[in-house]
């Protein structure tokens, strides 16, 4: 029942590689426009290359407008969520399971030596399960009919 | 590997049994700040008690000030999402995983009978996988040390 599999399988699984982000002096209106885009739902802040935050859906809806700001006028950085969990390639897709469970969020960026080189969201996550799920059925099945071992 | 569970088992284990909705001619502003005071990330759209829709961050985010709209002046019919995915309380865990993964959509409003009786979203979801998967191996060590046969 132990989900198998690591960061960086799920990232290969994923259909694009490119990793959208952003800088923390673009304002709030600029990151919405760009997760609208591109179809994601956070986008890692970055600064001179290094993560410093990201700027999701959750933020923009919680912090502009019900905090007396406008989106036009407000700068990422002053909104992002600056504590960010983060994972490595070689994490297990259990102990990312755990802490978007536990920490409530959605998006983990994903640091190889210092440099993000992709974003892993709850959704990839599900895909994950239900890919690896449907794996060991087929190879049940293949068990049952002889047609192949079971590994 | 397969994941069992239903929707109502999924139910049982949220903290909170409470079920927030609001009506379609409530503007959008009203819906964000329920969302913020009740900790979600979408609300199930009723009028006369029956389900018509779903407002979520995500509606927010691309259909409000992205469109030229105003959230104090745009009411929630005018941007929600109204074809909805629904389940019902027996439906499988691995229905709800392959749907939420399909429409990539955050949230599943669970019906019985046409009355509205939860919303399960993908954190709740996750949270269940983790939680079966612990089960099985607690159970598989108690099998291994001798002190309880596995099931």
């Amino acid at each position: 029942m132990e989900i198998s599999g690591t960061v960086s399988a799920i990232l290969a699984q994923k259909k694009t590689s490119t990793v959208w982000s952003i800088e923390p002096d673009a304002t709030v209106f600029q990151a919405i426009e760009l997760m609208s885009q591109k179809n994601v739902g956070a986008l890692p802040v970055l600064e001179n290359d290094r993560l410093v935050g990201i700027i999701s859906e959750r933020d923009y809806t919680r912090k502009v407008i019900l905090k007396g700001r406008s989106s036009k006028e407000t700068a990422i950085r002053e909104i992002m969520t600056d504590t960010v969990e983060t994972v490595s390639p070689n994490d297990s897709v259990s102990k990312c399971m755990h802490i978007i469970t536990q920490e409530r969020v959605r998006h983990l960026p994903v640091l190889e030596n210092s440099k993000l080189i992709g974003m892993l969201s709850i959704g990839d996550l599900l895909k994950w399960i239900i890919s690896v799920q449907d794996m060991a059925i087929d190879n049940l099945e293949r068990f049952v009919t002889g047609s192949e071992p079971a590994i």
